[in-house]
């Protein structure tokens, strides 16, 4: 190594070494004749000084002429900090290095920014200078945190016996529903491999294999309008186990939520992991990822609604929708008239609600509110007590479907804690998930859709239903939730070519498309699969969610941006018509 | 899980204990009234008995049914095996299961071949029922091996603080040379994205970041026409270290080689491993990745060949070529006339060589050989001393260029070793090849080109000679040799810009293809760039030399075929016009 120590090893044991570093010039000070150069590495940041009586002028001259970011070499002797400069804050701050050798191994450009600047410039020109973007220290450290956990699931995986299996980039299109990306074949004519959206059919293959357990960190690629949160190639924490029910997925996944959080953030994570129903979820949380750090739980006032005069509520009961609410504790006097309309404004536009009843509860428990006048004290008491309403809490209600009360009050509740500081980035809230419904209906088309992928096997139970009820089948799946985000999921496999044919039938999927689209998994499940599940986990989404980022490009060393471009490489880009006559293709549009 | 213990997994001491076993089934025999299966999982196999007392009659004619390779789950308790009926072979070899419970899971189909049978059908056949194809015993053994190697290589990187970054697939064009996947933007009409073939500009960024230690386990593509060890898709072990020479990666990879040899294999590996530069590799083996497991090393005997009369021997060295030769142990009886002309026909047509010269040592001491009569003793005798000659042995010559005898005595090395034996299966031997020539001239166009890449640096001493004489530069360049295959190159990588333009030069790489090409990376060295090195290890590779294999689709779960095709989903496929049209493309040609 060109170097002896990194910038971040000298304490004051090292008195008096003779030691080379190499490293980046953070900050550069001329002080009386020395210059003091604050030099940076992957590992820390060391004090060197560079002035009489070890380095001459002409050093001393050149050390002063240095540009920030540039690469350096010095060698000189550990000292002591003088009394007063020591820097309690720097893991090197007792000790300083008196260079008497200084090289500049490669001088740095005017940057358009620093990493060690605090008013950072636009994401685009971060992106486009990733490799200074990358030198932040939070950056450094989110890719760091991502290194480890996925070693930690690694080693956790391999503890359990599970073969770490590579599946192809280049294959087939897959039935996920998503746009897939197409690579043209050169050798066949005409034809295209499609980058995986999930090594779901290969991981199935795997399990008629015999290979029993099955983990891979796998690239995935869905051609996709972007949302802040995707990418178009992310990666998943892909396994599958065979001979399993769902609890043995359930709590393999339970320990190494477990053993991340105790490796990677030093947290503990009491087991197992609490676990609610599909339909509980939605229930008290009006979300199938809800958010467990707080309460503000949604409760169900229809019953009280209906009694009322109070059109908006009675009309809502009267169709069968719904009136139901959150209790936001103590924000009676936190929020203005003017702050509770743009609230209404935001179930409104988001979510497609009609409007936004609230109540305040007053020192004397009762409830105040625009249209309280409509409703009957009796009522307003029942309200009340339903709510668990206290005197300073604010009621907020919607009148509406089913749909749209647990839209528009999840919404609701993800807003106001976030507004009120009801959570605590310290904390690392994870549940399960389960019993999700087999299919939902495509308003639209009146067609039923697999609510995870046409695999699924329904419960047990609900077997019977598959053909009749199909709105009541329950899929023997299962999400895992971090936060309020989903951080996984999976489901049991069904691995006997019966129920697979009737799912396939309710999904609409005949036997030549499905024949077209996965035949080979089709024909592998008639010889000898067994029964089989496994989960996918988004790693991305946890090391986000690990790190307290909300921004999924800050947990990617060269992400694309919304528009699916890599502003650094500036990918995509043009390529040679004999490339593409190569490819069989021509192409319809010109470039400007 | 459905099982209670797996079918490797019982001994004497379970003798007594109900157990649940779930597998699928081997093979099956019937014997006075009970049904006999082996049933097999990944762990092993386990004798199952479904007979009286235990099983009633109508599970005993049920498990008669059973087809093999069906997937069944028994219960039952565990017995010894009748006396003379253990299998001192098989683990669980002492005991048998007495079946009280029996059932089908799921039934397989007449399958086309069984894992267990010993006449195995074509690649092709195999490959299109992976599935099948994957339950043998030795490719499951492959994947395993696969599995841990990368494990331990992982282990290895995170114990030396390397960071595991990810580096994108949807990239830009990159300048290796081979012919790029391309993926068209849906967003970006008319623009591609390529699939890398190595993630060499992304690394080298993260140099430029201050990442110090990057390691990757990476997939890269190659759209090349498909020899027997090449994948469209390969997978690379990949590092890159920063303020470092190739001393340091050579000793980081040689720890690299004993951790694998004793973790995965228990072999010791001595360190460090042995070197050869360049030109001592082609000068002693004709080959830049020599087998060292055997002897049989090429002598240069032109200086007595210029002395002979012998026209062809003469001639060769007054045109400036060389006769050089091989001593091929205790061979002179081993090789009959026409098995001489087998190899001269094979030197002739595979490496272009004139013929083939020989000389079997005689009992006696002297040569013999169809044109020992051309030559006198004298140098007959010359030739003798310098290839150590013994009576029995047979000597072996090419006169041709450098080239030439250099890839004809390097082939015949390889092919009489196996022939004669002379390699052990069991042992691995790995070495390093050093100090690469930095250019190779392009006889055609007699354009220089890079031996490695466009980055890697020269040697220090050799800089001068950058301009002036680029054919005697040396690079920093390193290759892991492993049983005479190429396991892996690195380099250490030109991190200032004078250099990178002087070897762009060199290339014919103007400033504007520079730029289009890697731009970003050229532009990201202005930035600060330490100094920066590494290398790739070839991971296909390293599983199929640690396991004795030598075809690489024995060592990849779903690997494509030399048409790169995969025989199992049939990628690449067809695809809709809709979804070209959306990709602003039209395809040339139409296929059947």
């Amino acid at each position: 190594m060109l170097r002896s120590h990194t910038c971040g090893q000298l304490r004051k044991e090292h008195i008096g070494t003779e030691v080379t570093l190499c490293g980046w010039v953070e900050s550069k000070r001329d002080h009386g004749g020395a210059v003091f150069i604050d030099l940076r590495d992957r590992y820390g940041l060391t004090q060197v000084v560079i002035g009489p009586p070890e380095a001459n002028a002409a050093l001393i001259t050149e050390a002063g002429r240095v540009s920030a970011e540039s690469v350096i070499l010095i060698r000189g002797k550990v000292a002591n900090r003088l009394e007063g400069k020591t820097n309690a804050k720097l893991a090197t701050g007792d000790i300083e290095v008196r260079s008497e050798h200084f090289e500049v191994l490669n001088p740095c450009a005017t940057p358009p920014f620093t990493p060690g600047q605090s008013d950072l410039p636009g994401e685009d020109l971060r992106l486009k200078y990733r490799f200074l973007d990358l030198r932040r220290p939070a950056m450094l450290r989110a890719m760091v945190l991502r290194s480890k956990i996925v070693k930690t699931m690694r080693d956790y995986f391999a503890e359990h016996d599970f073969i770490d299996v590579e599946t192809p980039i280049l294959g087939r299109s897959t039935p996920e529903g998503a746009r897939d990306y197409l690579v043209p074949s050169r050798v066949h004519a005409g034809k295209f491999y499609a980058l995986p959206q999930s090594p779901q059919l290969y991981k199935q293959i795997l399990m008629v294999a015999g290979f029993d357990r099955y983990v891979q960190v796998a690239k995935c690629f869905r051609d996709e309008d972007l949302r802040a949160d995707r990418q178009p190639e992310f990666t998943q924490l892909d396994l599958e186990m065979s001979f399993v029910d769902h609890e043995d997925i359930i709590g393999l996944i339970d320990g190494l939520v477990a053993r991340s959080a105790k490796e990677v953030l030093g947290k503990e994570v009491k087991l197992p992991l609490p676990r609610l129903t599909w339909d509980e979820a939605m229930r008290r949380f009006g979300h199938d990822a809800p958010d467990l750090r707080f309460g503000m739980e949604i409760v169900d006032c229809t019953s009280v609604a209906a009694k009322t005069e109070f059109r908006v509520f009675r009309g809502t009961a009267d169709a069968g929708n719904f009136v139901r609410g959150i209790n936001v504790k103590d924000a009676a006097t936190k929020y203005s008239r003017r702050q509770i309309d743009e609230l209404t404004e935001y179930v409104k536009h988001d979510f497609g609600a009609k409007g936004l009843a609230w109540f305040r509860v007053e020192d004397d428990g009762t409830l105040w509110s625009p249209i309280s006048k409509n409703l009957e004290p009796e009522h307003l008491a029942e309200f009340k007590t339903l709510m668990a309403g206290e005197p300073g809490d604010m009621l907020m209600f919607l009148a509406d479907s089913w749909e749209v009360t647990c839209k528009g009050l999840a919404g609701l509740r993800k807003r106001l804690a976030n507004e009120l500081g009801l959570i605590d980035p310290e904390v690392l809230n994870c549940s399960w998930v389960t019993e999700f419904p087999m299919f939902e209906k495509d308003e639209e088309t009146g067609r039923w859709n697999a609510m995870h992928h046409p695999f699924t096997a329904p419960l047990k139970s609900d077997l019977a239903m598959l053909t009749e009820s199909p709105e009541k089948c329950r899929a023997q799946a299962y999400d895992l939730v971090i936060n309020g985000s989903e951080a996984g999921g999976g489901t049991i496999r069904i691995h006997d070519a019966a129920t697979q044919s009737k799912v396939f039938d309710l999904l609409g999927i005949d036997e030549a498309t499905a024949e077209d689209r996965f035949g080979f998994l089709l024909n592998a499940l008639k010889f000898g699969a067994p029964p089989h599940g496994g989960i996918a986990l988004g790693i991305d989404r946890w090391v986000m969610l690990f790190a307290g980022l909300d921004n999924i490009r800050e947990v990617i060393a060269f992400p694309k941006t919304q528009k699916a471009a890599d502003m650094m490489t500036e990918a995509p880009g043009r390529v040679d018509t004999d490339q593409l006559t190569e490819l069989h293709l021509r192409s319809a549009k010109v470039v400007k």
